[in-house]
């Protein structure tokens, strides 16, 4: 691991860090933001998954969230949103290819050698946290639109490893929108009883979850009725007996401004949950 | 005028406007952040100088004082940090030309046709502003850097247009460092008699000060001790008995990290001194 970024914000510490992925076969950076309080004691964990075209960069520098990281003690992993590099297939387009992983593990040629996002952000990447970092062992996830998507689907498919999850405008039925159509037959083929897995609505309906989820959604985002389409999840969720609590902001639109007026009541609601007695 | 962007954001309205501004011969963008308390009331403003490469997005991406300016019910205006254009000078070097107008009203060719920026600042931006928005008439002015060194000069050379004045890292004595020996040679030409004028050190000896000025500077700031040596104008407030509380931040550097951890004092200060009785 090499550290590229390191500074200081809010009491804390936000680096930059570069480390060789082996599921991913490339080089990866990550943000990583260390609250004052793991000075003295190990902290939990927050990751934060980005939306479509970011990289591990837009979060630090837009949502304003190591404020509240520190107050809370949280430490804040910010991954990039795929695999990157001169000999990592990629697209023209910027919904496919690097900068639109879409947290999936890719069963198709030429995606399928690094596009192994779910393996990254489930196993490799937590592990590295775990190890090289002051943390306590728990862990919640988030994420915005694409990263919201893959929030959803890491912890309804390992409800056991994340205590809290957390959504800004995500894609909650990649299966039937035209994102999530287009990158699920790139990485995942023609068949879609393969893409279900990946899908927050159909987990959620199979698999149902243990605790309250949290969404945030602008009315006024840009995305709402073409790819977010929340009532989607709704009535799964409710199908599923899954406690849903999907706020709908007025006005507000698929920015980084919706998301820094909210991120302070998403880290106290992860925070809560990870300071739980076992 | 004209709107570009409208975003909700902490309960207000994070808008960039476009308008032609006679003084600088040129079109011009601005950010204003205006707050919910101003559906209801007129509130007072607080101009943000950004620094050297900036432009009118950085302040409103990456400091977070919208929550704050919410909170407090202050107007926020983020202009531009030179003229801008096809037909307006510039020099390939990052720190001269456009994105590098240092805030002074130059005398030389080719600058002097567009490079008004204390003219737009001090005069033009604020009356466009106190008649299109809901303001109370009252201003306040802060800044970073090269920004930083604006807001000291606004505010010196015209305390009775500011109720308060704070700034991040500031160039406080350009005729004496690198930075603004270049700029001001550029501008105002190599008559260093005239350079006087437009520099805080020199100006707070000479009209002093009648309130408090609050500066953060963090001790890992990179360019510390080659462009901002705070402790020049420490001696020069001193001399001049103003008061001055300069706020030395250890580990913080020079970037937006450092920013945003300060910002929300900065704002309560200036919204404490926005609110006094006449």
């Amino acid at each position: 691991m090499q550290q590229l970024e390191r500074k200081k914000c809010f009491n804390g510490r936000q680096d930059v860090w570069q480390h060789a992925s082996e599921v991913l076969n490339c080089t990866m950076r990550f943000g990583v933001f260390i609250p004052e309080r793991a000075q003295h004691e190990r902290c939990p964990v927050l990751f934060w998954l980005s939306g479509l075209t970011c990289n591990e960069q837009n979060f630090m520098l837009k949502a304003g969230a190591q404020r509240y990281a520190d107050e809370h003690g949280l430490i804040l992993v910010m991954p990039d949103t795929s695999p990157r590099g001169d000999g990592v297939a990629d697209d023209a387009a910027y919904n496919l290819g690097q900068g639109a992983g879409f947290y999936v593990n890719a069963t198709q040629s030429p995606w399928r050698t690094h596009f192994n996002m779910y393996e990254y952000i489930v196993h490799e990447l937590p592990a590295l946290i775990h190890s090289h970092f002051p943390t306590n062992g728990r862990q919640s996830i988030s994420g915005h639109s694409m990263g919201g998507h893959g929030a959803l689907i890491c912890a309804l498919k390992h409800p056991e490893r994340y205590f809290s999850v957390s959504a800004f405008a995500p894609i909650v039925a990649p299966t039937q929108v035209p994102w999530g159509q287009k990158a699920f037959q790139a990485y995942l083929g023609d068949d879609t009883s393969a893409w279900r897995e990946w899908d927050a609505c159909e987990l959620v309906k199979i698999k149902g979850f243990p605790r309250a989820i949290l969404i945030d959604q602008g009315t006024a985002d840009e995305f709402l009725d073409s790819q977010l389409k929340p009532s989607l999840f709704v009535t799964a969720c409710q199908a599923a007996g899954v406690a849903l609590n999907l706020r709908l902001q007025p006005e507000y639109d698929h920015s980084y401004y919706f998301i820094s007026t909210f991120i302070g009541e998403h880290m106290a609601f992860h925070a809560h949950a990870l300071r739980q007695m076992n």
